[in-house]
This record gives C-alpha cells, sequence and structure tokens, in this order.
C-alpha cells in the first residue's frame, strides 16, 4: 500500500516559506488565498500483508525516530 | 476552506532526498519501506462561499502560474 506522511511545522512556527509564496500569489491576483504554509511530503510503500495497527506503529516509530523533528514539527498520516 | 495541495516530482524523474531517506530508515532496521519519494506540501485557506468550481479552477491556475512546474512535477488537491 501507498502511504502519505504530510509533515508541516506546527501552527505557532514561522514559516517563511509559505509567506514568500502567499505574496507571489497575491501579486498575480489570487488574492483569496490566505494562511499559506508549506510543508513537507513523504510517500512510501509498505507490504499489504500488514495490519492497521502494525502498519500504524511502523510509521509512528519511523516519524519519531527520523522523519519527524517533534518539537518544531508534526505530522499527519493518509492512506 | 483548509486545501492541502500535495507536489511531487513525476515518476520518471529521480528523487534523490527520498533514496537518501529510505537508505537511512533501512539502517534503522525498518525494511518494509520502500520507493520512498519526498514532496512538498503547500496548505492554504480560501473562501468557504467559492463553489467547488472556482475553488478548482482557482486552485489550478495558481498550481499551473507558480507553484507546480508542470514538466517535472505533478500535483494533487485534497479537501
Amino acid at each position: 500500500m501507498r502511504i502519505k506522511i504530510l509533515i508541516r511545522l506546527k501552527s505557532q512556527i514561522l514559516e517563511p516559506q509559505g509567506k514568500v509564496i502567499e505574496h507571489s500569489l497575491n501579486n498575480l491576483g489570487f488574492n483569496e488565498f490566505n494562511n499559506i504554509r508549506q510543508g513537507k511530503l513523504i510517500e512510501l510503500d509498505l507490504p499489504d500483508n500488514l495490519s492497521k495497527e502494525e502498519k500504524d506503529q511502523k510509521i509512528d516509530s519511523a516519524c519519531k525516530k527520523l522523519l519527524v523533528n517533534d518539537i518544531i514539527e508534526e505530522y499527519e498520516v493518509l492512506g
């Protein structure tokens, strides 16, 4: 199965790249786009025969050990 | 409404950062994680009073004009 992990800075942390994108979009006339923040997307394959619990446990463990800086980032798993 | 735009390199394009993550995860004992690719996540607010068509049209236009390099990247809109 293909898994998507969305990693974003916590909301109280300044994310300058999103501000740059927002400014550029506004300059192009896209004034409805607000509160833009950029994060990371990590996509990966896990074996189909894993149970949901095994899958969740492995992903959480990988996030905590390598992928996510828990101090400033949070993550969301899709699929 | 909060929109997520997932931007990834097209599958035929080499994505070295994902290979580095995969190697690191394998070294940590996560051998089930395969075909890892890193991409970008852009999250933004759009006004709730937009219709689905207006929303889709604005997002597609912003992606084509600024956010996505159509030659090497593809995008997916969630929410």
